[in-house]
């Protein structure tokens, strides 16, 4: 996928409508992939995410120890793969493998990329001191990356058990609103 | 609108979708509702979310004076008078007023409850830390209502400037996450 660079301050738009997305971090050459549904917004430029990352899952102890990773927004087009990162541990696999995903070297950092993903976002982790009391990462978008033939996205939204919904229709409403 | 209690348990299922929601709060007899995209599930239970609010909101005030408040979460029926309560400040109008919504009492906070949307939670907030740095709130679902009859709720979730993606279809993946 032939990807553009994405200006920073419209990233926003990209995870304000709650899509699961794919978190990769790399330790050494191993790299790994996690499902997240649990992020938001924190500011717009430089745009900063708050991320839940349970200290259960594989993917805490990397991005703890290395600071870098990188969101992945997928569509429901890889929806199974999605769910099959969510429901496997990098301790035992590696997902790129194991799911079919391609990873691409990043411009800012050590992480991969999924190529398969319309949107790349590299990230910082900028502030740990929520990790202990409610495994929030604050991570800080560097450099952005998007797919410019992904007109209208086909984003999903985890709803609980399995059970998603995939973006529906468009609307625009007047507004003042960022 | 007849709300029946929701388990808090199944709380994370309405919010980790991403919907924009309505905040209510209220001081004195004066109430008032904000239109927030910007949160984020943080625990399952009891039930965090973590709410940004800018300081430049009305209610950012009144959250922190108070420590209370109701998310609703409403449809794409009520879309306008939800972009136009992101709109309008409630310094200047009573927005249950201009916006025609109705306000119903709660069982545990002295913020309205929106009877217009199909699910509202009862929060309290539990950590103010991140509020001078991040405007971000934590808050405790402490009461949860819904409309039994709302079987799949048409969310809306906001792209930017306006931009709104309605939800669409659902699909069951198999799936052993939350």
């Amino acid at each position: 996928m032939a990807k553009k660079a994405y200006p920073l301050s419209k990233v926003y738009g990209l995870l304000e409508s709650g899509p699961v997305v794919l978190l990769t971090t790399a330790r050494g050459n191993r790299p790994n992939i996690m499902t997240m549904s649990w992020h938001t917004m924190i500011e717009f430029v430089p745009p900063l995410i708050g991320c839940i990352i349970s200290n259960r899952n594989y993917s805490f102890g990397i991005l703890k120890a290395t600071k870098e990773c990188v969101i992945n927004i997928p569509t429901v087009e890889i929806a199974e793969r999605v769910v099959g990162c969510g429901n496997t541990s990098g301790a035992k696999v590696n997902k790129f493998e194991k799911f079919g995903f391609t990873p691409k070297t990043g411009a800012q950092v050590g992480a991969p990329l999924i190529d398969e993903c319309f949107a790349n976002l590299e990230c910082r982790v900028v502030d740990t001191k929520m990790v202990s009391k409610y495994c929030m990462f604050v991570v800080e978008v560097i450099k952005a990356w998007i797919d410019p033939a992904a007109k209208n996205p086909k984003t999903i939204h985890h709803l609980g058990n399995g059970n998603f919904m995939v973006a529906g229709d468009r609307i625009k409403l007047k507004s003042k609103m960022k």
